[in-house]
């Protein structure tokens, strides 16, 4: 016990505080979290009539293998509760972009299944999504290291 | 209607597609807008008892003129609905760290203020939220240029 490290309540254990340009990025990542999902969502409602959790899931079908998906994987994939997720492909299921069928490796779960016309919507909807996110995000960033920046979001929050 | 900028269904309208920095970059995305925000409430939750959307009221109202802010403007600082942002609130005084008074410029209104208690809770809590912002987001981004970002990101979905 005569290691500072292991003594409690000592300024040494306190993080460094944060300096102006962790200040400014602090409060910019607002912008990020809430901001930007809400600008993505509103300009799918309005130009596309497709929720953007809705084109998520088409999105994740569509790179899936056989373009399906247990249910359980594509909640997570989508950062979804599974019963959200499960709302989610019902809709999408009632528009016919999705079918689904019992998992042939667990007989209790589920695969949601992407359809010819589900993958027909998700092209449809894919130019006014990725100009959103040029226009929201990607434009903003201009000479910043993307690449260097993209690998090391990675693993936040890991 | 010669102009081809004005012809629809051009590929001339399309926007670019993305490469392969901006294609890493979006999905390192969805740990920034999903995991991020649930990784610092855990830690919030686990070793403070304190929520991380009630630890940002009570810094909000730290920085406010008075240690005070109208419920609509602290909602919108929080990223949050009006009726959410109550019911956080009345969480808040239930512990004592927040008062509510009525808005002197709007007798139709409530401001919420911030108790001594309030700024002392917030004060020990801050080393927490202060240490989880290190690890989960910042450590990650060593040796990028983080004043250009915090600038870019800024603007987000403005």
């Amino acid at each position: 016990m005569q290691d500072a490290a292991h003594r409690p309540e000592t300024a040494s254990e306190l993080p460094p505080p944060l300096n102006a340009d962790e200040e400014v990025l602090m409060r910019s990542l607002s912008r990020v979290i809430y901001a930007l999902p809400r600008a993505l969502d509103a300009d799918m409602a309005r130009e596309q009539r497709l929720p953007l959790i809705e084109y998520q899931a088409l999105m994740n079908l569509s790179e899936a293998p056989g373009r399906q998906s247990r249910m359980s994987d594509l909640a997570t994939a989508c950062e979804m509760s599974l019963s959200g997720m499960t709302s989610v492909v019902q809709r999408l299921e009632g528009q016919g972009f999705v079918r689904r069928v019992k998992c042939p490796r667990d007989g209790r779960a589920w695969n949601a299944v992407l359809t010819d016309a589900g993958l027909a919507r998700l092209e449809e909807a894919w130019p006014t999504h990725l100009a959103s996110i040029r226009r929201h995000f990607l434009d903003h960033l201009a000479g910043l290291d993307l690449h260097a920046l993209g690998v090391a979001l990675r693993d936040v929050a890991t």
